[in-house]
């Protein structure tokens, strides 16, 4: 449960959705070929409720499974079997017809739900299926919606936005979020991994819908703030159009401790080139959450603000094998 | 390529479509077990225009999946993994939405064409992920339309229908059908299949839509009637609403020799039960064509008239490794 520097494999729990954790997971599945890891599982959002996803869920009440398909995919084996199937699961229909935008991968996990009746059984299929490296779990059981409260939408206080999507898209300032239901079903084998893991890993991703919403599950939260992990909190290079307008680093990390003020972080990762003339801001913000700063260069070359994923497993590596880097 | 009877395994390419050649599929399955065959090939029908498969190929203009895919299931291991992925490829989606009436199965087949650019290739990756016994091939690489003359449906003369599901429940009598185009892509591995092959199977299935097909794309024609491989033809237990009413077992005999005048059929397998009075005339058709009919009991016991896979193994057996029974 406590993590050594180095002495042993350690276990994972990655947090978040879309392609921030998928990103996330290309580097851990490489810290598990280094054996530096030896247990890594993922933990997803299930409350998107746009595009494919959106269409399945609307239809058939399930978890909007998009979210768990790129994750499952992002930790594929890398050979012929697997590469090939995660590019099968990962296909996208065009055309013009009932089928365009649909992906294959969410198709079949919906199949497999149906036909198998437990989602987490399903997911482990895929995962065979791919061969992955690690395990892919929901976040919760039940299919949430992300609301948000919204400043400057009108004239006088807030207005509350409903809706991943929504919530992403919104041209107001985000407040704080919260889910619908309230108290959705937990998945045990999340609260599990959860206690029995060494490291948690929180971000990056879209930070209000990817991320955050984590810690508005109660059991998932309960089972953060208690745990004998240590967290890390990676933040992301730049903010988004619409979510997080105009936040800085030190701001993103406020608002993830605003929804979760009990939650111990050991780490906050951070890339140096984007930090630039922003670290001694988030360096105080980091001192006052009693956590320490880890910077470095985690960022792609070619220009766009996204994680490099081999860089960023130098950066965990770093971290949960306990070599210190300049910071 | 001359078959033996029983001195070493054979090679067999089986043919039809739907529900029918799956029976087959399943029995001639049960022969690989008992080293009777060691190598199986189903040739396809690639006509349907209904359905899940009618709807994607109207979509993408890509063979109709359906048939491919029940024989894929069919072929499928007994074992827990190759089970449960066939049971979810062919898990169709119930609802309301648009995704109902869909085919798992069907989806991800259309992906893999889509993602291989090959359709044989595609198959392939199928056939490995559910441990198929055998191979699956498409009669031919060009999506096909039936179309039946068909009598009395006016006053005078026949009308052309146009449509495999058109066809198959017309009122009025075929007379004769055709393919839309004439001259299809043949697909260059089930010619080599029927060349190499010690055994054809033709049929059961539904006779105009399913099992003549095959003998209407010209190439495959050619390697049928050069080949020197055993042809067998079983013939269904009853006649079809639609395309055979009123069909005796002698007259499915005589529409598919019509339909290709230069097959050497070596046996004709008939059911016993449902033989009943018909058997004289069948034998007097069958001697005609210079072939021999075997007699068995291939139905179910359970009154439906289908045939039992079991039941037809034990005929495939008798004809293919030449032990002869009463007929």
């Amino acid at each position: 449960m406590a993590p050594g520097a180095g002495d042993r494999a350690q276990s994972v729990v990655a947090f978040g959705g879309g392609h921030g954790l998928a990103c996330s997971l290309q580097a851990l599945r490489l810290l598990v070929d280094d054996l530096v890891i030896d247990d890594l599982t993922a933990v997803v959002t299930v409350a998107d409720n746009g595009g494919s996803s959106g269409r399945l869920r609307g239809e058939f009440g399930v978890l909007p499974p998009g979210d768990l398909r790129m994750a499952l995919a992002a930790l594929c084996g890398d050979h012929q079997w697997g590469d090939t199937w995660a590019r099968v699961l990962q296909h996208r229909f065009a055309g013009h017809g009932e089928m365009n935008g649909h992906v294959i991968g969410n198709l079949l996990i919906v199949g497999l739900w149906e036909q198998l009746g437990d989602p987490v059984a399903a997911l482990d299929w895929v995962g065979r299926l791919l061969g992955t490296t690690g395990r892919v779990l929901p976040m919760a059981l039940t299919p949430l919606d992300i609301t948000a409260e919204v400043r400057g939408l009108n004239p006088t206080g807030t207005t509350r936005v409903r809706g991943q999507v929504q919530v992403a898209s919104t041209p107001g300032e985000i407040v704080s979020i919260a889910l619908e239901p309230e108290h959705p079903e937990p998945c045990p084998e999340a609260l599990l991994a959860v206690r029995e893991a060494d490291w948690i890993v929180l971000g990056p991703g879209s930070w209000f819908t990817s991320v955050i919403p984590h810690l508005m599950v109660p059991a998932l939260r309960e089972a953060l703030v208690s745990t004998d992990a240590r967290v890390i909190v990676v933040l992301n290079l730049v903010d988004e159009a619409g979510e997080t307008s105009g936040y800085g680093p030190a701001d993103h990390l406020a608002a993830l401790v605003e929804h979760a003020p009990d939650l111990r972080i050991d780490t906050v990762l951070a890339d140096r080139a984007t930090l630039g003339d922003d670290q001694p801001d988030l360096e105080s913000a980091v001192a006052s959450f009693g956590a320490r700063l880890h910077v470095a260069d985690i960022a792609r070359d070619d220009g766009t603000p996204r994680h490099d994923a081999a860089r960023l497993a130098a950066a965990y590596t770093d971290i949960i094998a306990g070599i210190t880097t300049g910071s």
